[in-house]
């Protein structure tokens, strides 16, 4: 088995566990021999000498195979796991935001270069979705995915249910536990689910999908009132990203706040847990729960990919690299929409309605609305409105 | 891509499913070139030329790349894949019972022979645990692995359960609905379980334990009284199959009924479902889930592996064959005891007694015991005491 060189870009959460965990297993038969940080003046639990603030000092060093990139600057990143990739060198990257960007290039730069690049740590923390993806669903016809795909706003959303907690306290519970970046945007409203949705989607079904054309609201617009709503019928509120093809080779990836049943699988999915529900023509439903962020779990990926690439292992993308999604919806779905009284919302895109309540306090509307309409309503982009999936 | 040209032996439920899609997906590439079955007369969905009663008609075949083995009896299937094996073919089998009982033999003879053997069917239907803990577990420290892996004695209490079913009565809607063998008694008492579990701890920790050394008990001793305990607890009763590693590298390989809790992970777990706990030092819990029993669940690993073979696919069993596992336990665990009033047990292989009930029906006892003891007890055999986990 070969022994293999690491040049670690990043030494937070994530990259000092990942180095822990080497440091302690020997049978790995791996080496970190850079690590390169931006703070050279933080106190740091390795030594000294292992750490560089020069890029150059891992992409221009011929010993070191593989690099592991964890940092949170996604261009930078970018920047660095091209040249990586070029200089021949295998990486495993957890940057989600990065790789649903610059998906192809990546791709293209992997094959041109004979290298691997490999992410598994970037959805679904220590999930293995993309390597069943590739590997095991590989033959099977996949109907669709379904998952809570980010930690952060499913614990968020775990506390303010059985909590009772508000937005503002879960959110500042989610960041002192570490499952929320300092700038929790990319999570809570919804982007960073987008970008792993759509790094799955490639994986599951073989289409390109550029996050951006993903229909997606996160969860900052939910209020009181649609947790009661939620109570009163039994259900509670998850943010799932979901995509599902259909006979004609549509898709329809979707990330959005939805209604579950208790009892149903994803149901059981709180707190920083992640779980993926993968429906096909032959196994059914299938399903992977693990956790989806924190140190530990993030490094379990990782540290799985490297030791894939003890023996090449490669990303084959057997299903292809279709194009062929640009945002267009051809089915509709039943959606809760809540708002404040007052506000003037165009309720003709539903198809039809099913309840409807006013109150001094708030109002809501149930139907069924064409996911084309509902993406040119401006619903999705306005803080005062709720949309929730059924 | 290769393409591969298949002899299947064995055209029940799941080898009619086979030959089904394959018929129809021609992108997998491969072509069933013979059929071998035991009765020629019965009336079969494919054409007459493909089948015959010569397992040499496959064994054979020089063309033939892959034995696809789907029979009942597992003395004629060791058979077969061991002469398959030996002439260079590369196998996919679905049987536990053969696999467990001939294990290393079989790995042995893939190495000789430099050829693969699959069985992901043997193991949960169509979850993918052993792919996953081939190759996602290989550098994680396992500690646990914990699952409901016979579907039919899950649907069995899962009926008993949620219809109040009786036993018989849950058993026959079993059969007519496909999930238990015509003769069920592997089955219902725990010795597939044991099997599945000899062949996942192989896979998981590296270490070869013989079905017989597993200690274990079934459901058929189960009666109206434990479920009514279990009721009154907010329990539900699983046939749990798990076996933990300690930090002294002893196993606890057990197959035993088990309170759970409706809210836990395994309580999700319903009907003819399978669904796999792996508990590793850096991923902490993770949860595989799926169809383990029926037509098209097996059908989807069986084509996996299938599938897998185009590109060598092979287990590496990268984490060794230790043995050293001979039946010794160590440690002591919490049991309900349920018996009939007059019955003379041994109550002194309780460590402690936490409750003790007797009425003029029935009588149990919770408490502690060694597993030890409880192997040596007699009551794992006897059809007349309940022996129930916590």
């Amino acid at each position: 088995m070969k022994k293999l060189n690491i040049g670690l870009f990043g030494f937070g959460v994530v990259g000092e566990g990942i180095y822990q965990v080497l440091s302690e297993k020997s049978q790995l038969n791996t080496n970190i021999k850079k690590i390169v940080i931006k703070h050279p003046d933080k106190q740091r639990n390795a030594p000294t000498e292992l750490f560089s603030t020069e890029a150059e000092d891992i992409l221009n060093d011929p010993e070191i195979d593989i690099v592991v990139e964890l940092i949170d600057d996604a261009d930078a990143a970018f920047e660095i796991v091209k040249t990586a990739l070029n200089k021949g060198k295998s990486v495993v990257s957890a940057n989600k935001k990065m790789i649903a960007e610059h998906h192809l290039e990546l791709i293209e730069l992997q094959r041109k270069n004979q290298v691997s690049f490999l992410y598994e740590a970037a959805v679904c923390g220590s999930v293995p979705i993309l390597r069943n993806l590739e590997e095991y669903y590989d033959n099977d016809l996949l109907n669709y995915i379904q998952g809570i795909v980010n930690g952060s706003t499913n614990y968020i959303l775990t506390k303010m249910k059985s909590e009772n907690e508000s937005y503002e306290k879960a959110l500042k519970s989610a960041k002192e536990n570490g499952f929320a970046e300092s700038n929790p945007a990319l999570d809570v409203e919804g982007t960073d689910a987008a970008n792993k949705l759509s790094i799955i989607i490639l994986h599951a079904f073989g289409r390109l999908v550029s996050p951006n054309d993903i229909l997606k609201k996160g969860i900052t617009a939910l209020k009181n009132e649609d947790f009661i709503y939620a109570a009163e019928k039994g259900l509670i509120i998850k943010l799932i990203a979901g995509c599902a093809l259909d006979e004609s080779g549509n898709l329809t990836p979707i990330v959005v706040p939805t209604f579950i049943e208790k009892s149903k699988t994803l149901g059981l999915v709180n707190n920083e847990y992640n779980g993926v529900l993968i429906g096909s023509a032959l196994a059914d439903e299938q399903f992977l729960y693990g956790k989806g962020a924190g140190r530990y779990p993030t490094s379990s990926a990782v540290l799985s990919d490297i030791s894939a690439l003890r023996y090449d292992y490669k990303y084959e993308l057997r299903k292809g690299i279709k194009n062929g999604f640009h945002g267009e919806y051809f089915v509709e779905k039943k959606f809760y929409v809540g708002f404040k009284p007052g506000q003037k919302l165009n309720k003709e895109i539903f198809q039809n309605i099913e309840e409807s309540y006013q109150s001094k306090e708030y109002e809501y509307v149930t139907g069924t609305i064409r996911l084309s309409d509902l993406k040119n309503s401006g619903w999705l982009e306005n803080e005062s409105v709720s949309v929730i999936s059924f």
